[in-house]
């Protein structure tokens, strides 16, 4: 039987990490400055700064979901012995997942204000099912039987953990579903999961 | 009582400490090659380049402020026992005007040389007012009633580190009201409070 | 003679680790918004993305290449004694087209449903036929004479690793060639080879 | 007087790396797929990329460049005791340096082939003068009266660092001149010095 592998752990978490890192920080990238004749005043500035609006509230909602998720990330690998093939399979997925979240930002910010709003915030859902379906592999690759979950890590805590994950598939399948019917109400639900996520039982947060 | 925890600590910071990297490359992604017809000549690019220097101002003011942003960064998480919920909230806060730093100041190259001066440097001031709340509210979180802070410092140093930073939320409020009397002065104010906070005394810097 | 020195490979590690997430994070960086009239509605919008399928198999194939190489090239260190110079040339040549990787992923989504596919497949054949260059000059670098190999890793394990590495040359080859008769099979070759180099006997990944 | 700090020393040089790792892979952002009308054939695309040459001179020089100064970067800091007020600011005032490396390629590679070359060129040895002076500078604040250098570093091998970064001083400034007279000569003058830097004292490359 494979023993523990630390070292392991702690480069995959380190790449990861890295992933991350970069891909909250290329959020910002698409803040634009708005164009404007070089001759327009500063009222004329501000109030087309005043209408990208939907820019930062897509910027905002994406940065403290990817901060979120990788709070939780980092729980979730407190809990792995070591890395085994379908564990850093699911990882891969999911962390291509997070380097997409810039794209779908920017189409959200794009779109948001327009007629077509619905597919954008269709495909934002979308990307959260997707995101929450591979934190469930993840997990699934770590606790099925067992399989690559620490000792010290009691069978109740881990139900819960695995109860909580399931929960997002069909939250996330209705917030997609609700881009449809009122696009608004989509980013919405995406947006309010935070608070459900950030108090996954295996948050880093020792209690205040 | 949560006990001290220095590997949770180190991970947080390593995270920001990519953040904070990430946005200070980021910065020089903005200077911009002159656009010119083909056939120019070496003098017609020397003066374009020239005429680019408001890129370059802005681009030295914020590399500067956000590497003086790392050192105070790290000078306050040394003296930090363990993360909790408020104090990584806080940072996250700080992060996520961090990365937005390379936009204001995308804003102010643009800009600075243009009538609407006025509302750039307005929000560029506004943005440093809002990372010096961050820092106040990461601070606040360490500090208040010695929640967070390390027993080895002493009260003396935790008030002023305090003090310091409380100094700044009506200096950078000044300095963003004063874009609307005179731009230059406003931009030049934020610059130059680099000396006040490269000499806070959580300084990394021992004396020379 | 000189000692080994794990210190030194955890840095130049480490640095390489940074290269190989930066350059996977910016593969998402050339997913793009479509261009549409702002009045489109929802059925224009979810169409224009539709229709933007190659940029989604180039992102697909390139993510998935560039992690296997990651895993590929920390197996492979893990091997290594220590670091020498023709070893950090070797190193540096493939960093260096690791990060060149999003620009010929850039092409091929560009090029791949338009006529001129062939010089945009032959191109990016021709980036992974170097890309195995770079690693079996690595590789050779390390273990020919057994110059910088561990003395724990058998000389079995290291013939073995040499012959797959050698056997991509050919392989690689005839995928840029294939291009020129049909476009697409040369990129399903260059996919397919995820499989071969998955399965190295330096994977990091033990049996499930 | 203050004891070594080897912790400060790490921090200082693991944000250095991000920031270096992260310049270089920013490099291959500006490799751009030709612009072409959509229906050209495969020898029309291959003809545009090949045209393209001046970009991909522009990204070997400055990726080997980089790279080179990654490795003198930590040979340099592996000599170094503590960090201190004046050794941070240069450090500080190189890396600035190096993220506007992307910019000088960019410029570069777009003007090496017009009439303009010469602005350009003139501006890329420029560029790498100031670099030379900034690695003066961090070993001036390391070795001048030994003020920061390791107990271990003999006066000789000090000594002879600091000979050979002083010579690159009137070497790049003569580079610079010469991009008026010739501009290739200059860019040729700033890329053979890759051999000499590759060969500093403070290498970590032992002997093949």
């Amino acid at each position: 039987m494979p023993r523990d592998d630390p070292r392991e752990m702690a480069r995959v978490e380190a790449f990861s990490d890295g992933v991350f890192a970069i891909a909250i920080t290329l959020l910002a990238l698409d803040l634009k400055v708005p164009e404007l004749p070089a001759q327009a005043g500063a009222a004329a500035l501000a109030g087309a700064l005043a209408r990208e609006w939907p820019s930062y509230v897509a910027f905002l909602i994406s940065f403290v979901s990817v901060l979120v998720m990788w709070v939780n990330h980092h729980g979730l690998f407190t809990r792995v012995r070591r890395p085994d093939p379908w564990f850093l399979f699911a990882n891969g997925a999911l962390l291509m997942l997070v380097t997409v979240v810039p794209f779908s930002t920017r189409l959200l910010a794009t779109w948001l204000p327009r007629p077509g709003a619905a597919a954008a915030c269709a495909e934002y859902g979308a990307h959260y099912f997707f995101i929450n379906v591979a934190y469930n592999l993840l997990w699934l690759s770590v606790a099925s039987r067992r399989r690559l979950l620490k000792p010290d890590v009691d069978a109740d805590e881990a139900r819960e953990i695995g109860r909580r994950l399931r929960l997002g598939v069909p939250v996330y399948f209705g917030a997609t579903l609700a881009a449809f019917v009122q696009p608004w109400l989509s980013v919405a639900l995406c947006a309010s999961l935070w608070l459900f996520w950030a108090r996954m039982p295996y948050r880093i947060l020792p209690a205040a």
